[in-house]
């Protein structure tokens, strides 16, 4: 049996990095996507077969008898997408109370590790087709949930944010309350977003990581500042729901120097996000945990120049509207 | 009878445009200054002469009787220095009871209209030049409160901060509160600064009007900023004391952030702040209005990379350690 699905990336259009600290933040599905299958093994081993991922493809066989298996190679972000192969396959076996052999194979239209949310696609991906071999289609909410789980056992910190959207797709509007609070918000979905790439140089747990040691040392400056990202995801729901890209746009550029004071923003990421105003953008902003990886601009009619200038500055532009799918199951074959 | 004085400019460490809002603000006098020397004429006009001023020298005469003088030339920012001179001779007149016809002679060591203070500089060392040769030493408090009223009447909205820095010297702690706050620091007045510059694309007047629009429009956002950039000037203050230079740093990387938020910086500004971190700086952020003008970088003992990452991105850098040294009055020729 072989089991395979796909799942948008997405990117954060604001409050990253603020929802880690209670604020609101809204993300939204992108019109990449991965894809995931699996295929069920007649012994109880796991074989991760990884492509398109922007590194060499790769193999890797670990079983449920060796699960301190680690991996020494090159292939740094690869190895990091096995993580989450294996903790959501860990994830959903707890949940289902039966554990499978499985052959993963991945699929990505979209550059791994870059803050597009590929680590969330994939344990959203991998949980629901792992769940169908198992003879589980199950919600939605539930696979949200437990592809969270997986972020959290390989993080230690993360929101609930990338997996959300990765499995419902548009645009939602997310608050970290208890039970967290996911609103689907009614916008148009072709929103004309260039994202501008760059080689990531940090990884998101040292980011996070950064950001709540820098709000640890100066409370009283860093509080204020989350507030205000807060706000502005508030401000940038109404003009949303309203297709204010003028404002959406100054509030995109007031978004991003504040992550820039956060620590999180690179030369690079600058260098794109400037680039992209000069071009014509009406905003635009690093998007993500930062330190590298990826910037959005709200570009409309102007995505050849906006594209142009970020490739000038050494960025790989890619034209992505938002996207209202969310997990889709491709094909089930017996 | 010829007075001539000298006057230093000065870099704004931390708070700018907060203070407009009534949060604090820390500023430094540096060591490169600016020279006024007042010459008494036998008529009552008053004729300007400004050298040195990285522009072409100009000489504009008017009197008294034509107060409505507008002068239509290249000379941009020169012009900009005459409307200083101006008002600062009206204002001490009117002070003092006494016109005099007078020729001033301007000089600087720094750029003009580059967010070094030249036209406190100029505002404070007209006054204090033309007071001398009225038969007047004014004291430095009276000096001060006149050159602001020159900059108030100049610009419509201006801070006490440039003028009293200029006058004073040192490293100054500012507070807008009724009557303005002002409190010199004991400090080290040889912080390793250096300085880039680049072109101006922006007016002062503009970027406070643009800031006092966008606090309008986004109160919710931009209050928390304005209050954060406040609390940084606090903790400055008590690292400045302690000569704490890696905190200095990390809290000039987030107010360099917010100052971006407030769309007061540029990408030839990022360009540098970006580059001096990446050649060692400890911090970096712009300085003063924004729009183009300075950056300043703290970088112990990386003086020369971080100077030739700033001249790599098309800046150009000098050296400016701070300077305890504020009005100095070089000589009085009968």
């Amino acid at each position: 049996m072989r089991a395979t699905v796909s799942v948008p990336g997405k990117v954060s259009l604001f409050g990253e990095h603020a929802i880690v600290f209670g604020e609101p933040a809204l993300v939204a599905a992108i019109g990449k996507r991965l894809t995931i299958s699996a295929e069920e093994r007649s012994d109880r081993a796991v074989r991760i077969n990884a492509m398109d991922l922007h590194v060499p493809g790769v193999i890797l066989t670990f079983t449920e008898d060796s699960p301190e298996l680690t991996v020494e190679t090159d292939y740094g972000h690869m190895v990091g997408a096995v993580g989450y192969v294996r903790e959501a396959i860990e994830a959903a076996s707890e949940h289902l109370g039966s554990r499978l052999g499985v052959n993963i194979t991945i699929r990505s239209e979209m550059p791994v590790g870059a803050g597009l949310g590929t680590s969330a696609a994939v344990s959203v991906g991998t949980v629901a087709a792992y769940s169908i071999l198992a003879g589980h289609q199950l919600p939605l909410g539930e696979i949200a949930s437990l592809a969270h789980k997986t972020e959290l056992r390989v993080q230690n910190i993360a929101s609930p944010m990338d997996t959300s959207v990765a499995t419902y797709g548009g645009v939602l509007y997310i608050r970290p309350t208890s039970p967290t609070h996911i609103e689907r918000l009614q916008v148009a979905c072709e929103l004309p977003f260039v994202i501008g790439y760059v080689e990531r140089e940090s990884r998101t747990s040292e980011l996070v990581k950064k950001v709540r040691d820098l709000r640890e040392s100066y409370a009283e400056i860093i509080s204020p500042i989350l507030q205000s990202i807060g706000r502005i995801t508030e401000r940038a729901k109404a003009a949303l729901a309203e297709e204010d890209l003028p404002t959406l746009g100054r509030l995109m550029n007031i978004n991003h120097g504040l992550l820039d004071s956060l620590g999180v923003s690179t030369k690079a990421l600058n260098d794109m996000v400037y680039s992209a105003r000069f071009a014509g953008a009406v905003g635009s902003k690093m998007t993500g945990a930062g330190g590298g990886g990826c910037m959005i601009a709200l570009c409309p009619g102007k995505e050849l120049e906006v594209s142009t200038a970020i490739k000038v500055v050494g960025g790989c532009p890619f034209r992505a509207p938002l996207s209202c799918e969310g997990l889709r199951v491709e094909s089930v074959e017996k």
